[in-house]
């Protein structure tokens, strides 16, 4: 892995990063839990413009297995997508799919929520795991603690997290495989301090920001994102994990993060949600029952170019399969195209107007 | 509509139906309930060389309303499918899905299975609905009884539907769609011959055969059509409705059916079952788990030439919306297939040599 930033505006940074190919930064990767964005076939997310796509290790671990991966030559061969891929460490599914866990310096026991059957992940095996996948970007094991007021709580999973960050930062790394480390802290500024001093003092391809979007305000997460920021080095990719909304991310790149992934605009989609500039459209509605229109007249997308909200509103009513699939591709669009635009702001000097801009537009739009 | 049958080969006919588009029979035609098949995008269809859908006026007229698709021009623009398109009269989904009907002279009263609201269906509306959908092919509504050996029920049934028939052989059709009358009659043959007779006697610009696949035996509706083909004029298009497996169709091929339609291979597809000409694949079966081969060998579908059937296997298990639609693409392209080396049999005179072959394979194959 190459990183290189290229130019900044207002502390937003327009970057590249070389894995497979060559990829322009500030991203946005579309989640594929399985493999696989939901609904949407490999090709079509290459088709959009996707060149990065994020994979979680705690489910293609538990099925369809590490063997079979392995086997087939890494995660690349076994799905067939041409992209690179970056795969999750499995901490955050530990924390939020298993409904039993232990913890200990050595690592976590964890509870299949498949079939019931125990496991064991330490900084070591996660990191095997992700080279055996072949991933082009490996993220280390980190504990996610749930929102907590309780800093001693905090702390705790905190100096396992560092422990654990530690051990894997002097594990040798295939030539294809980048690992990054986890930033965590809950809310609480010193914490985040001394992870991210800590983290950035590792040997790591890149520094994500975890825990967030677990349960703090807004406002709580722009604070810990922007205090964390000052204490990262400029040469490596900065990437906030699980964010988030559009408005989110445009006030991230703000503070100068490169990357991110959710399941906002997939998910989304599937329940009827989807993205404008002016706010998030509900095709449930009945006003859309009879309007020819496409979901936004602005979009370019395969699904603006040939349906109209009223044929979505019918085959979301009918249950239609190729809904999920229409409004994927129309949320996915919409999140690439914003990376797009934001790209483009950085490259005219002109992000904080941008921002600016496009803030006031989903503040005020409708719905 | 017009239509041509340009060669036969052991009764196997080869013809040409010009609707939106020159389409070669014998064809099968993909049921798209809702005016899109399921798990398929509308383009992927014309992608694999279907020309010609089947939708369900029943359902269409239920949700999303006969109003909607008018005011947007008719079925193709509102669903944006660039074929042609074959509407069912609604006859057979009254007669399954309704749990309250009430049959007349008039007509039939039925409950809607979405909202439980009363509806009357009669043989001048139905038409009336699919002219109003600018439906390339409309059919007359039809009493669908279920297998009954009571041949005065039957026969009861059988008048009612001429009678229908009889009405809507002489409404004035417009322009643009085609109407086909609807051979009834069970297991009955003298019922068959009197049914065939009158339809063939009547105003239609081609014949389906209707009644089938609802509880007899295999040999029953062998001996069944068969039997009605002898009736059937030589210049129009055979219709068997809600017909087959792949080894049915090639057997009706042979006795002179032109046009088929059934959901086997999409719902199958969904269920997992993939065809071959070896019988069909189960991806659930633990034996795939690390297969690195694509479903068939000799299958040139998208599916089969990107994806292994462990992968299949994986995204069925993991109950992937993607799963559907690469099922489905294999399913629809083993058909076509299936459909063009049936014609390539007939223009080379070799038809009933194609059908032992295919039809030894298909029994001696794996299931």
């Amino acid at each position: 892995m190459e990183f290189k930033c290229l130019k900044t505006s207002d502390n937003a940074r327009l970057s590249l990063l070389w894995l497979k190919d060559e990829i322009e930064l500030p991203a946005f990767m579309p989640v594929g839990t399985q493999g696989i964005v939901k609904a949407l076939l490999p090709d079509t997310l290459i088709d959009i413009g996707y060149k990065l796509m994020l994979s979680n290790t705690y489910h293609l671990y538990l099925r369809p297995g590490v063997e079979i991966i392995e086997a087939f030559g890494g995660l690349h061969k076994f799905t067939n997508f041409k992209g690179s891929i970056l795969t999750d460490s499995g901490g955050f599914q530990v924390f939020s799919l298993s409904d039993l866990r232990k913890v200990t310096q050595e690592g976590v026991v964890f509870k299949s929520h498949i079939d019931g059957s125990y496991h064991l992940f330490t900084p070591e095996k996660v990191l095997d795991i992700q080279f055996r996948f072949k991933s082009d970007i490996a993220m280390v094991l980190d504990e996610c603690p749930a929102y907590s007021l309780d800093k001693s709580f905090v702390e705790k999973s905190l100096n396992i997290t560092l422990n654990w960050a530690k051990r894997s930062s002097v594990i040798k790394r295939p030539p294809h495989t980048a690992v990054f480390g986890i930033v965590q802290g809950g809310v609480f500024e010193d914490l985040r301090k001394k992870s991210a001093l800590e983290i950035a003092g590792m040997d790591f391809d890149g520094i994500a920001i975890g825990g967030l979007s677990v349960g703090e305000s807004t406002q709580e997460m722009y604070d810990t994102v922007a205090s964390v920021m000052q204490y990262l080095p400029e040469d490596k990719p900065r990437y906030a994990m699980g964010v988030g909304r559009p408005e989110d991310i445009v006030r991230l790149v703000g503070f100068g993060v490169d990357m991110f992934d959710c399941v906002m605009p997939t998910r989304n989609a599937r329940n009827g949600y989807l993205f404008t500039d002016f706010g998030n459209i509900n095709i449930k509605n009945a006003a859309y029952a009879k309007d020819e229109s496409p979901i936004d007249e602005n979009c370019d997308c395969y699904t603006c170019k040939n349906y109209s909200r009223a044929f979505l509103r019918h085959l979301y009513k009918s249950k239609e399969l190729s809904f999920y699939t229409l409004a994927t591709i129309h949320n996915l669009s919409y999140y690439y195209n914003l990376m797009q635009r934001i790209g483009q702001a950085i490259k005219n000097n002109s992000f904080a107007e941008f921002s600016k801009s496009f803030l006031d537009k989903r503040k005020y739009g409708y719905s």
